[in-house]
C-alpha cells in the first residue's frame, strides 16, 4: 500500500501537476482501518517508500516517522462522506487551479470531458472566515461534501471538484485512478478556457452527447478498452 | 503493416498529441483487404506490435485478441467514402480539440496552415440525438463525409477536420502523413486562436498565397523538398 | 558559498525561467563582508564554479577574473536596505515578465499566492529618464526599496517585486529559497492572468484565507512541513 | 562554414522553434562568393553536414547533392541588401508567426525587447497577387528589404523582421547569433501578447530605457558581458 501511494505521488511531478513540494496522495483501506498518505513539504526526490505516513480512519497517526501532509483532515473527511473512493489526490495544477481561482465550475464543453466526469466539475463556495479559522483543513473537506450534496452530484460520476480560491481534488478506486482524474481534470480545465477563448458564446456539450461518451467508458454497458482479467 | 501502425501510434505520445490511453491511428490496405488499428484503452508504454488488431473492410476482427479502437467504426467509414487515403488518425490534441468544442472551422490565417491545408479546417455539424444513439462511431464517419461533400471539399487538399464537440481526424497516404497532419494541425489550430487574440479582426490570407504555398508543396508543379528515389 | 551560488544559477535555465545568459543570483555574508554573483553573459552551459565573481559589501570585486553581473548594483542595493536577506535573483522568466510589462501588480488569487506571498507582489513606479541615465542599475534598486516603503511591504513577508517594464526579482534566507520564489512567482503570475481570462471579474481571496494560508507555512505557528533538525 | 550551418540548423529543433522539417539556417562568406544552406525538406533527424547546400552570391548551386531550401532567394535577396550580416534564419515559430499573421509589428513593452530589438519588430505588408505569381520568395525578399528602408530601421538594430501572413526572418553576423535572435524574437513575441492579454492599454517602455538596455549590450560603451578575447 505504502508502494501504491508512493508510486502515485511520485506520478504528480511526472504528468507536469506539481512543482517543489505541493501536491499529495493518499490511499484508505476500510477493512484494515488505515490510510496511507504523502509526508508533509518533503521534495519528491528525495522522498522514500518508508516516508509514507500511516494514521487510522480518523487522521491519527500510527508509527513514528514524519508529520503527514497537512491536508490529511480534507482526505478523511472525503474518505468518511464518499463511501466508494478508495484514493484522493491534491495538486496545484495550474489550469484546474484558474477554474478554482475564479470561482467557476468547469462546463463540459466536448467529450474529453464527457469521457471521464459526468457534467460540470463543481466549484464549492468559498469558506467563511469561522471554517478557516476554527479547522481549515476539515471545513475544506466538508465544503466538498456539501457541495456534492447540494448539486445532487454523485462523486463516483464526477469524481473531482474545485475548491473556490484553492484547487483541485479528485479520487477515484485506486490510486492510479484518482491520478488519472488529475492528469484529465487540468487537460479539460485549459481545453475549456481555450475553448471559451475562440468562441465567447459556446455551449457545453447536448445531453445525449455527455451520457454516450461517460457510459461508452462507465458502467455496465461499458464498451470502451479491453475486458478485465 | 502491424510494424508501421505500431510506429504511428507511438508517435502520438512523443508529439505531445495524446494523453493516457487517448487516440489512436490505423492503416488500410484495399487490396488485400485489410485494416489494421490501434487496440482500445492500452497504454501506450504497454503496447506491442501484435497487440494491432486486424479487421476487413468493413471492421470485422479477422484475428483472436484484443479488441479494437471503438472509434474503428468511424474510420471505416472514412476509407469508404475517402478512396485515396490509406491511414486516418484520431487524437483529442488540445488545440485542435478547442476549435472542436467552439463548433468553429479553422481559418486559414498563415502560410504553416496553408503549406499543409488547402483552406479552412471544417468543423461538423453536432451530431443528432438519434445518430449519438443508434451507432455513434458510425454516425461520426458519416458527419464528416457530409462536411466535405456540402462544403465541396477534396480530402486529399484539406486532409483533416474537426468534429464538433469532440475532436480532429486527420488522414493521408501513409501513416507517418496522416500523424504528420494531426501535428501540424494542432500546430496551427494553436497559431490561429493566438492570432485572433492579437487581432480581433484578423481576415484570412489571399487566396493567391493560399495556392502558392499549398502548390509549391502539393501537385505537378511542386518544388518543395527533395525528389522522390 | 560559490558552490551555493553556482548551483542556485543552475537551478535558473533547470526550472525554465531563463533563456540563454539571461538571469544571475548572488549570496551576501555579511559577517565575512563578501557577496558571490553570477558573471556577467557567460553561457550556462559553459559556467565553471571559478566563474563566481566575489566582491565586498559595496559591490567592489576583490579577486581577479571575469566581470559580474551587470545587475550587481541592485544586489547590493537591495541587500543594504533588507537586512534579513541573504541572497538575490532576477530572471526574465515569462510569465513575472509579462505583469511587469503591464506595469500591474500580481494580486493574490489563491492560496499558492498566498502559500509564499502575503499579498501583492508589487510593481515598481517607472524610473525616470534621469534615474536610467545616472546609474540605472542602482536605481532599479532604490525604486524597489521605494515600493516597498511607500507600501509598506515586509520584504520578507512578500519576497519579491516586478520592476516596471522589465521584469522579476526574488529574494531569500538562502539562495536555494530565493530561487524557488522564483519559481513560484512565475507559477502565480500564469495563475493569476489565466484566472483572469476565465473571470473578468475576480477578486483577490478574502484576508482571513491569506492569513490562514500564510502563517500555515511561516512564522512561529506554521505547521506545514517537517520540523528543522 | 557547412558545420556551421549545419550546427545553426540542428539548434531550431533544439530550442523548439521548428516542427517537422520546417525552418532553415544560411550563412554567407562574401569573399569567397559562397552561401551555404539547410537543403529543402529533410527531416531534421536525418540530416548530415555534406547535406549542405554551396550556392554562389546569386544562389546558383555550385555542387551536385540536394535542392537548396525553398526560401533560399529570400536569404540572397537579404544579403544583398543588408551588407553587414552573414547569417539569416527562417522559422514558423509559433509566437512570432502569431503576430505576423496578425499583420502587427511587435512593439517594444520590456527591457527583454530593448537588450536585443532596438525598437519594434516590423511587420512588412502583404504581398500582391502579382510579386506572390512572378517570384515568390525573391518577392519575400524584396519587401523585407523596403520594410526596412520605408521605415528607415537598421537591420543590425533591429535583426528580424515579421513577413505578413507567413512569419519570421531574424539575422545575425554568425549562424549561432542569429538562431539566438529568433529564439529572442519568439520570447518577445510570446512576452507581448501575454502583456497585453494582462493590460489592453499597455504602452511600449520609453525611448530612454530602450536606449539604455540596447547601449548596454551593443555599440562601442557596451557593459553587459565579458571582454571578447
Amino acid at each position: 500500500m505504502k508502494d501504491r501511494v508512493f508510486a502515485a505521488n511520485l506520478a504528480l511531478p511526472d504528468a507536469g501537476l506539481v512543482k517543489l513540494t505541493w501536491g499529495n496522495v493518499s490511499e484508505i483501506n476500510r477493512e484494515a482501518g488505515l490510510i496511507v498518505i504523502k509526508p508533509s513539504g518533503v521534495p519528491y526526490d528525495q522522498m522514500k517508500i518508508c516516508d509514507m505516513v500511516v494514521t487510522d480512519l480518523d487522521g491519527k497517526i500510527l508509527e513514528d516517522g514524519l508529520k503527514p501532509s497537512s491536508d490529511l483532515a480534507t482526505h478523511v473527511e472525503l474518505y468518511k462522506a464518499f463511501n466508494e473512493i478508495n484514493s484522493v489526490v491534491h495538486t496545484h495544477s495550474k489550469n484546474a487551479v484558474m477554474w478554482a481561482q475564479a470561482g467557476r465550475g468547469i462546463p463540459a464543453y466536448g467529450t474529453t470531458h464527457a469521457d471521464t466526469f459526468y457534467g460540470v466539475v463543481p466549484c464549492t463556495r468559498q469558506l467563511t472566515s469561522e471554517e478557516v479559522a476554527s479547522a481549515y483543513e476539515l471545513g475544506t473537506g466538508k465544503v466538498i461534501v456539501e457541495t456534492f450534496k447540494e448539486k445532487i452530484i454523485d462523486p463516483l460520476a464526477v469524481p473531482g471538484v474545485l475548491v473556490y480560491g484553492h484547487g483541485p481534488f479528485t479520487w477515484g478506486e485506486t490510486p492510479k485512478k484518482a491520478v488519472e482524474n488529475s492528469i484529465v481534470l487540468d487537460e479539460i480545465a485549459e481545453m475549456a478556457s481555450m475553448t471559451e477563448a475562440v468562441n465567447h458564446e459556446v455551449l457545453p456539450i447536448p445531453q445525449y452527447l455527455l451520457d454516450k461518451h461517460y457510459f461508452r467508458k462507465h458502467g455496465a454497458n461499458a464498451y470502451y478498452g479491453q475486458k478485465e482479467k
